[in-house]
Order: structure tokens, then sequence, then C-alpha cells
């Protein structure tokens, strides 16, 4: 059936009866590509029936649909003239395993962190409502990204909601990981009442058609706030309905259409089974949230060294505090989780909180650990500089992801955080060159009494054979009296590449591992004597080797320094290995930019 | 009555019949320093009962008082030991506007924006328990603070609250401007169903005390959610109860030491009026927020001609719309909203939530511009990075209050965007020499289209006489084809200071206003044969005199550059005067280092 759908149009042909036959080959399909290309099943399993429902009663392009995240996009993008582009998912040139607008026009928001579809709803509604336009809005939020602070802020605000809006909850029973809100809670206790969604049916059946229907209003009112925590949204303008069955393709178009046609309801609550269709997946929807090629988890060396790490600690009974937001297993956390779970606090995808929540906890007396995406992070820039940086607060924030991150791609690079954390006063970041160094540096961070940044990237990430005992100061790595350049690499992928460039160069090179990026070490760059080569894995401007080049300018050095990093771009889906390619991030390039560089 | 009372202990032992009059003789102080130093009046007039009750029932600073925003903190200053000091308030070297932990062991969080106060004070309580102490932790929300997003994270996180744990919700009927939002009209609207406490009352005092409790119970909850939309909090482990009077302090008083013993409230919600006890800050709260010395408003010449050009814009007809985040007098649009009350949308205090909307709007094909203070914009990073950027939109972002700010110090500072914006892909970053160019680049604005950042000072700003038409490239102000140094000025301030150094320094001296921040004009930097000076009134690390370095390093240029910003710390409040003499950029510094400098 699949066969014969290439856009919208061609679905919208079929009979419903169809529908749940084209379902299960989208699902055979996304399947199939994600055990050849890795990416995220269980959401995407989810949502089939729902987006093909979607796709079934609305007219997109015209209409708009914001996927918020956007990791549930596949079924998406193979009924949006992608279907046979669709085995090029996550690969380099290929489709992007997010909603982007400039892959598509069926793509109306490039998704990527939680909690940004109900502001872009409303934002395209008002734009929509000025030009006197006419078109469908909706927005596909998950519940994870639900206690996020911006959905929060969009679903509070104004009284009243624009027209020919929709809300549209897809209600997994899981964040990423198993979510610890409240709030989430609370609805998942909604969803067990099945008489609310019956007499809501029954009120809103009578109201109009006969003249006790104002006080029949009064009562549906009084039913709803009997039976719904979710009913107060109404005075922010949002009329709910649910629970449904977000897996009953036909029963989800006639809601859909109902939806449509009396334009009452604009926040529909289903309920979906995350991994629908793979029993394993549906068992272990965590474990396959972003999976590898094959179905295989992915390794990531420093992420597991922190669990563990932080597992010491417990058994050495230290005071401390693991939090995270909503990625709990991404981060190394699980088996900890488990052991000491009085310690492991996961509020959810509400990264703003976390952080001042640790600094709370710090003021409290206690050690807090937040770990975190470099990506996500960026939620925080303001709680790192203004409440954890202003009161030199003992927090240590681990930065997982950081670097290129490979294929999750543009909205998901961790290229930035040198660059938006090295002007903070206050704060100190460091860069382990390997999990042994990590662990060293996670040592020291127990008794480290001020604000602490550890930045480390994903993937496997072999340890090297010498270590150097931690101390806030670059470690020398190979040092020659007589050498031609100083190469200064940050982190793991760096020191590997300084390694390279030094056995297969000709030229004679010292490599330090300057593993602490701020404060630079000035007495280790005030020994140096030669031209000076920085390598890190962040866009140049504003990360590690502008800080060099700075210093050395501000102190009249006549050093002269060629630094290498990131390029100042939002790099694509592809592997690391290629991302570090087109950056120039690769041995025979620095050699060659070497074999031209002139001693000054 | 308030000479004698200098510490807590003092007011704890006076009855309670005289703390009437010690409100009223602080409520004096306050008005009486707010007169001669300038200051927030109406938000702590309206305080005042508020803080005296908490004060005369709680034990601090065993007990924590965390105040969100911070600035409603005076009447809390003047019973902490620091009366004597009061006079210094706002002053170099005084008393700071705003809590800080490093001012008094009573000020608990160091507090200047929205949103903080529940999820530090949630931290406090998990490092509390973990220690086994025992303290009580007490939230001071504002209602303009409740719609941030941080808040609501923190309010609708975990099933469960602490024990010893409240946040009081202290509503006076507008947040900084008036507020638009939904859930706080759902809040006001139920401050007027008065018989809602009066019912809870009633329930309360049942229970337990018969064998009906159980029942009871269910009832008060069906009551409770009849009544009350804030129910519904209860679900996410808050235990409400309001409407109080709290300008009444002794019924504060009952109320207080009720929960302290009963322990079964953790949101207590207060109405009191902003402004009270002067009688036109109680009518005119807006315009005494935040006040001049002699309660003069202060004038901000860039604000100014933003609404003046805005609203020339919409008589233009053109097709825009200005959001901003509860800043609607800070950022010069009183006018321009009465008269164009559809081409602007306030959000409240939920930056993201604002920008977010502001993408959804330029996608929608409408221009959006959103203004905001530099130190509120932090907030925003990752929606400018990806939301923004990433996706290429055409939204202007106007930086109001940014680079030094004078008397709201620290928390308030604008001097990090240019490092938090420079290495942001696809940003173009302006800053105007005075309001006249100002125009000239919004003016621009309005058809360029791809992401804007403009950014200008508060205060006021005289325009010069020449101006050059506006493009994306810098202005030569002075130009001698022989000169000894070359400075490169960003914004208004160091404009003047450039022109100022001219004018003094012996040597022969080109002035650039160099207006477009990002990209650098490079074609003009390629002209410049002399030494180069940078002036930038932004942290040096990762802004534009570290650029200017960058980029001429990168290029092999033999020019040596010295740049001149703020100092990297978290400046403290003084006149911004003194703030710049304290960071070097003055005439006399300048000059000095150039006699210094030495023509490579």
């Amino acid at each position: 059936m699949l066969e014969f759908i290439n856009s919208p149009k061609d679905l919208k042909k079929l009979d419903i009866d169809s529908l749940p036959q084209v379902c299960q080959e989208i699902r055979d399909k996304i399947i199939n590509i994600v055990e050849k290309n890795g990416g995220h099943l269980s959401a995407n399993l989810g949502v089939v029936e729902l987006i093909v429902a979607l796709y079934y009663v609305f007219d997109f392009p015209k209409d708009k649909l914001i996927f918020d995240v956007g990791h549930q996009s596949y079924t998406h993008k193979i009924l949006t003239e992608r279907k046979e582009l669709f085995d090029t998912l996550r690969k380099e040139g290929g489709l992007s395993g997010f909603p982007n607008i400039f892959e598509s026009v069926y793509d109306s928001y490039t998704s990527g962190h939680a909690g940004s579809s109900v502001s872009a709803g409303l934002g395209y509604c008002e734009a929509r409502d000025a030009l006197g336009q006419d078109y469908y809005v909706i927005c596909l939020v998950g519940d994870g990204a639900l206690v996020n602070g911006v959905t929060l802020e969009a679903l509070v605000n104004s009284e009243e909601k624009p027209e020919k809006f929709l809300v549209i909850l897809n209600d997994n029973g899981m964040s990423i990981s198993k979510n610890t809100s409240g709030l989430y809670k609370t609805i998942s206790r909604l969803s067990r009442q099945k008489s609310y969604s019956k007499t809501m049916k029954k009120a809103n059946n009578k109201i109009g058609k006969n003249w006790f229907g104002k006080q029949l209003k009064a009562f549906k009112s009084f039913i709803k706030r009997m039976l719904s925590p979710l009913a107060s949204l109404e005075l922010v303008g949002l009329r709910y309905v649910g629970v449904y069955d977000g897996n009953n393709v036909k029963q989800t178009v006639k809601i859909l259409k109902d939806i449509k046609e009396t334009q009452r309801i604009n926040l529909l609550h289903l309920a979906t089974t995350k991994g629908k269709g793979n029993l394993d997946a549906e068992r272990n929807s965590e474990k396959y949230h972003g999976i590898g090629k094959h179905f295989i988890s992915s390794i990531n060396s420093f992420s597991q060294e922190f669990g563990k790490t932080l597992t010491e600690f417990a058994e050495q009974d230290k005071r401390f505090r693991v939090i995270t937001a909503g990625m709990r297993d991404g981060t190394g956390l699980t088996d900890f989780s488990n052991e000491y779970p009085d310690r492991f606090i996961d509020v959810g995808i509400a990264e703003e909180h976390a952080l001042t929540m640790s600094a709370g906890i710090a003021l409290g007396g206690v050690k807090p650990y937040f770990v975190v995406y470099s990506t996500f992070l960026q939620r925080c820039y303001d709680q790192i500089s203004i409440d954890i940086c202003l009161q030199k607060l003992p927090v240590c924030i681990c930065i997982d992801r950081a670097g290129l991150v490979g294929s999750d791609g543009q909205t998901h690079q961790g290229i930035f955080d040198l660059s938006y954390l090295n002007h903070i006063p206050n704060l100190t970041i460091l860069s382990p060159k390997d999990p042994i160094e990590f662990r060293d540096m996670l040592n020291f961070s127990y008794t480290y009494n001020s604000p602490l940044a550890i930045r480390y990237n994903n993937g496997v990430s072999q340890n090297f054979l010498d270590h150097k005992p931690f101390d806030l100061s670059w470690e020398k790595v190979i040092n020659n009296a007589k050498a031609d350049f100083t190469i200064l690499a940050v982190g793991h992928r760096m020191n590997k590449l300084a390694l390279e460039i030094q056995e297969k160069s000709s030229k004679k090179i010292n490599i330090i591992n300057a593993r602490v990026v701020k404060p630079l070490d000035t007495k280790l760059l005030g020994e140096i004597n030669t031209p000076i080569i920085t390598l890190e894995e962040n866009v140049l401007n504003g990360g590690f080797g502008s800080a060099v080049q700075n210093y050395l300018l501000e102190n009249n050095s006549n050093l002269s320094v060629k630094s290498f990093g990131v390029k100042q771009e939002f790099i694509s889906h592809a592997t690391v290995d290629s991302q570090l390619l087109q950056s120039g991030l690769y041995a025979e390039n620095i050699i060659k930019v070497m074999e031209l560089y002139e001693k000054k």
C-alpha cells in the first residue's frame, strides 16, 4: 500500500479502512531503516497512527505541523515526498533525523530541543491572523516536553488561545527516562479516569441542543473540575479533551475530524505506546530511545566513567547529589540511580530548574553534580552565570556530548560550550583527555570549592597510556628542549589527533594536554618558545584558541599561534570522523598548514 | 520604635500590637531613602507588613528567606543589622538593591532575575534533609515571576514537596508592567472568591476533630476543585491557602504562625498593594517601579527612540509585532502599546517563550521585534541559537540596557552579550553610536532578512553631529592619511570616549565607529596601517576586541592591537561613570597606555 503513497494527497485518496495497513507498512519501514542507520526507534513507532491520522485529516503544508523535540518525525518524513530518501536517514547528505525547514516545505519548524513547539505555534497563529490567512496550526508535544519551562510559559500565557490552534499531548507514559515529575504523574493518573471523556462527550452532545444549554455548561464545568486536574487549563484558554487511544488510527481520524469541524477543542490528550509494534522496544523503550545500527546501544566511555566514579563516591559515603534533566541513561546513570535512588534526582526535561536547584543544594552544604548534554546546557546560560558563578557556588557541571555529536546533527552539536562559558567570571573549565583523567578530575572536583565545568565527548574513548596526576595545570605530554612546534590540545579526540600529527609530521613537535581550558596555564604558556598550534572541538570564536591568542597578544608575546577548531556553522548530521574532516581537524591538513607556517 | 530594632531578635521582643507602627516607620524610611538614592519603591512599600510578619514568626538566618527577583528586599535589609547602612543603598561600596549572599548571612540567595526562588528553595530543602538539619525554607514569589518558566518547572516538579517549605505568592495585581498572562488573570480571579478561604478554614477545623474526618477530607477536596483553579496544584504536592490581606500585619503573623505550627500549607497566597502608603506610588506603581533620585523617572534616550521609531513603522502600516517580556515601560513602549495594542505583545516575564514565539511569527511572514534588557536576554541563549539563528529567521532582537547599568549592579549588568552572541552562526550584531543611528538601523532592520541583534545602553545619550548613512559597514569618523593610532569604538559611550581621547591626546588619532560588531568590516580593517585600540562596553573575553585580535592574528597581520573593555567580573552597583573608571575605560588611562605603546 505504501508504495503508492508519495505525498499526503495519495494518502487522502485511500479509504479509512486501509489506514491500519498503511501504518503497519510504515512501521516496518521505520524498523528496517533504524536497524540499518540507527536512530530514534521507540518514539517513532509510538506515533505512526497519530501522524497518519493527522495527514488524513489536515492539509499540510498549508496547515502547519510543529513537532516538539522532533525525533518522532519519521512517519511525517515518509509521508511527505521523502519516502525514497528515507534510507539516507541520519547519513551525511541524507535526511536529518529531525524536522528541518531547509529540508522540506512540510517541515514547518526545525526542532531538536524540548519545549519550543507551543510558543512557535502561537507565533505562527499571530502572523497568520495578522496577514488574514487561514490555516490550522498543530503542535505535537510529548509528555516529557510538557514539564519544560518554555512549554509551560507558552501554555499559561494569555487568557485566550487563537483559533485553529491545536496542541496534541502525546502521552506515552514516559519521557526519555522515567519521568519523575509530579505534573506528569497527574496526567497519567488522569489517563486512568476513563469516565472523564465519556462524561465530556455526553455533556458536549447536549450543549446547544436544548434550552438547558447554559445550565449544562455550568454542569460540564463542574464535572470537569471534579474529574480533571487539567480542567483548570480552561482558565488559560485551553479547552481539553481526552484521553483517547492514539494508536487507534481510525478513531484518531474521527476525533481529529471532529476537532477540525467544531473548533471547540485546542488541547487533545492521546495515549500512545512507545515502541509499538516491536515487542522488544515496547518492553524496553529506554534502550530503544536512541539506538545505533543493528539496534546496538552505543558506548560512551566518559558517560560510563561518570556513573562508575559517582558510584564509588556513594560507596565512600560522600555527601553529594547527582541531578539530571531527563537524561539518566544517556549520561551513564542507570545503575547509579537504581543503587542510590536517594542521591539521584531526575527533574525531567527542565534544565533551568535543575541547575538553580543545584545552586540551592550547594548553598545548603551538599555537593551537587549536574550532568547534562552540552547542547541542552545552552538552556542554562543565565543560571550558570547568575545563579552559580555570581554566587561562586561549588556546583560541578558535567557536560556530556561536548564537541561533535555525529548523526544527531545540527540541533545537538556540543560545539559552542567553550564559547558560552569562557567569558563567565569565577568559572573553571576542564576537559579530560581520557576517562582515567576524567575520574581524577571528578575526584578533584569533590573538594573544589568553586564553580566547575567538565566537558567530554560521546563515543568510545580509549585511555592513553601515561597520566600525570591531575591538578589545575596543563600536562606536558611530549616535551623536547628543541622543538619546531607546540600543540595545545583540548579533550580526548584532539589529544589523539596531536599524537597522530606528531607521529606523521617531519617536524619536531611538543604536545601539551590543555586539560584546564580556563584559567589558562599561563606559567606553562610563558615557557613555550615555538609557534603554537591549538586544537579544540569547539567553534574558534570565543573558545580556547581565541583565549590563547588574546592572552599572547595582550602580553606582547612574539609567538605566532594558529588555531584549529570546528567551523563556525551548525554542522549537519554525518559521522563524527566526517565532521572532523569538514572542519579540517585531521592530521594531514594540520601538517600542511604547519609546513606553510613561517616562524615570526 | 524602629530605633530600637537592630536585628530580628529586637523585633521578636515587641508586642504584636506594636507591629503596625514598626511597619509605618519602615515605610517612611524606605520612602525617604529611595527619594534620596533612587530604587525600587512600589514593590518595597507593598511588602513591608509581610516581611515584618515573617521576621516576627520565623528564625532567620537559621530559617532561609529566598526572594524572587529580590528588588523587594529593603524591609528585610532594614531588619537585619543593616539599618544604619541603609542610606548607602545602591551607592558604591554601600548596600546592594538586591539580596547578596556576600553582603549578609541573612541573604540566603543572590537574586536579580525572576523565577529562581522556588528551585533554589527546593535545593536548600534537599541539602537540609540530606544533612539531617532542621530549618524552614521560605520562597517569596511575586505574581510576575509566577509565569516564568523556571518557577513553573519548579512548581510542577515532583509529586511531593519537602517538609518545612513554604512558597508565598505575593500577589500585587501586576508584574512590572501590566501582566497579560492568562495564569495571572486566573489567580486574580481567584482573589475575588472570598468564599474560598472561609470554606477552607471550616473544612480544616473539622478535620481530625471528628470521625467523619476522612469523608470531610474528600469533601474538602471537592470544594477546592469547585472553587479553585489552583486546587490542581495539590496534585503536584502544593497545599494551597489564600487569599489573605498581606498588608494586614497582625493577621499575617497569625497565618504564618499557624502555617509554621501545623505544617499543612506550603503555598500561601497573599494580596498586597504595590506602592502602599504613598498615594502617588499606589496610583502609578509602574512609574514608581524603579525610580531615580527625587522620584524622577530616568531618561533612556535609546529606549525612547525605539518607541518612537516603532510608532512611525506602525503609521507607515508596516507589518510587524513588538514583543516584550514584562518590560513595556522600561523599553520605551508605553505610548506605542497604548496606540497600537494589536501590534504589541507583552508575555510577562517569560523571555524564552517570547523569543520562540517570535521565531514562529517570523516563519508566519510577519516581522518580529523582541525588545529585552541585555541581562534578561541571557535566559534566551539557547533560543537565539537553535530557534532563531539555526533557522536563519529575520527576528530583530533589540538589546536595551547593554553595557554598564549603574546602581542595579551585579545581577543586571549588560556586559556579556557580545560574548554570548559573537560565536553564534548566522547572527549579525549592531551597536549604534547614538539614537539617530539607531533609528537608521531599525529602518535597515525591517527588510533585513536574517537574524539581527542591536545593542544599546541606558541613560541619556545625546546625538553626535555627523552621520554617514547606515549600511553593514563601519563608519570612518576621523580619517587622516597619517595617524599614530586607530580607535575602533563600539556603541555610544565608547564613541564619545574615542572623541575625548582624540581631543586630549598629543598623538594623531583616527576614529572608526565599529557599528557592526559582527561580521567585522574586514575591508576597512585591512586598510588600517597604525596600531589599533578597541573600545567596548563588554568583557574582553569573546567580545569585539577579541574578535579583532583573532582576525588579525589568523590573517598574519603585523598590526598590534590593544583592547579595552569591562573587567572580567560581576561589577557591583555604582554610577556608570565610576564603573567605567574601575574598568580603565577613561581617556587618561587609555592615553597613558598609548604612550607606552611601541609600534611593532
